[in-house]
């Protein structure tokens, strides 16, 4: 939390509008607090009947990310990443599997919000899912876990926030 | 703009973990400059590809917000709120239904979030998509738009935005 940098907007419109894919990090940790902080956001996400079909497995062992970077032509995005969350559906949670990936699409983004006003740069990784089962059974997930996307994490390099755009304040004479 | 209640956080944690679903609304129209906002907020969800494949479709007259209304069982909501959102997935765009999907997820979540931070109340409204086919033949709809999802909005009745947290700096002693 003490390393935010000045550049990051606090309100929610600039959050929305500065938040970029960052596919190269800093090689520092996130302390636990930051990704404890990325889940809780992700938790408040609605969800159909208020099922919360979504479950997360946090990945920081270098062993484990070159198994699961091997199931993607993004696997360099995953080797860089200081953490790497498993985004599932619980699929004995679901009741409408449509409604359900719509609703996980929506902690997804909470969660990346979250760790964007915080200075932590993410990436969603969607191609990976192509291999679902194979990044299944590599992680042991239970049978009633479904892997739905794969989200990449940590400090970015410097150029990870390009694109941003200045506040108001800063554009008003 | 300058209509936001004290009791709205600024910050992105309070805004996702305060944000709640309103049913009833005040008869207040929304003004276009924040309808606006929370489209222009929506349009920055990443998406595969980038191929943001969200469409919406603004509704204000009451005649149409009826004839929606009988699609739902949740049709009060609708004749209630002054401004609903038909947030469609333009099929001809699509390049993986079900990612998709998770990124009209993040998309609405994007606008939910947006207007909360303006002090407006929305509801993501699920179950009226069991009749996709009528609601896109009421609207008169092309054939490649799907609806996936309507929202409601407006400003929320006095007790809409209960089991809203105090932020820290109100609790710290």
């Amino acid at each position: 939390m003490d390393k935010i940098p000045n550049n990051i907007p606090s309100d929610v419109f600039n959050v929305i509008l500065c938040r970029r894919s960052v596919r190269s990090y800093k090689k520092d940790p996130l302390p636990s607090g930051v990704i404890d902080k990325m889940l809780e956001a992700a938790s408040w996400a609605p969800s159909g009947l208020n099922n919360q079909p979504w479950r997360f497995m946090v990945i920081t062992q270098d062993s484990q990310k070159e198994s699961l970077a091997r199931f993607t032509k993004y696997g360099s995005v995953i080797k860089s990443a200081p953490v790497i969350i498993v985004v599932c559906m619980d699929i004995g949670e679901s009741y409408n599997r449509e409604k359900d990936l719509m609703s996980i699409g929506a902690c997804i983004q909470n969660m990346m919000l979250q760790a964007y006003s915080m200075g932590i740069g993410t990436c969603w990784l969607g191609e990976i899912v192509n291999k679902k089962e194979k990044v299944a059974a590599s992680l042991k997930l239970d049978s009633d876990l479904e892997v739905v996307a794969v989200v990449a994490a940590g400090y970015p390099q410097e150029k990870g926030f390009k694109g941003c755009r200045k506040p108001l304040t800063e554009l008003k004479l």
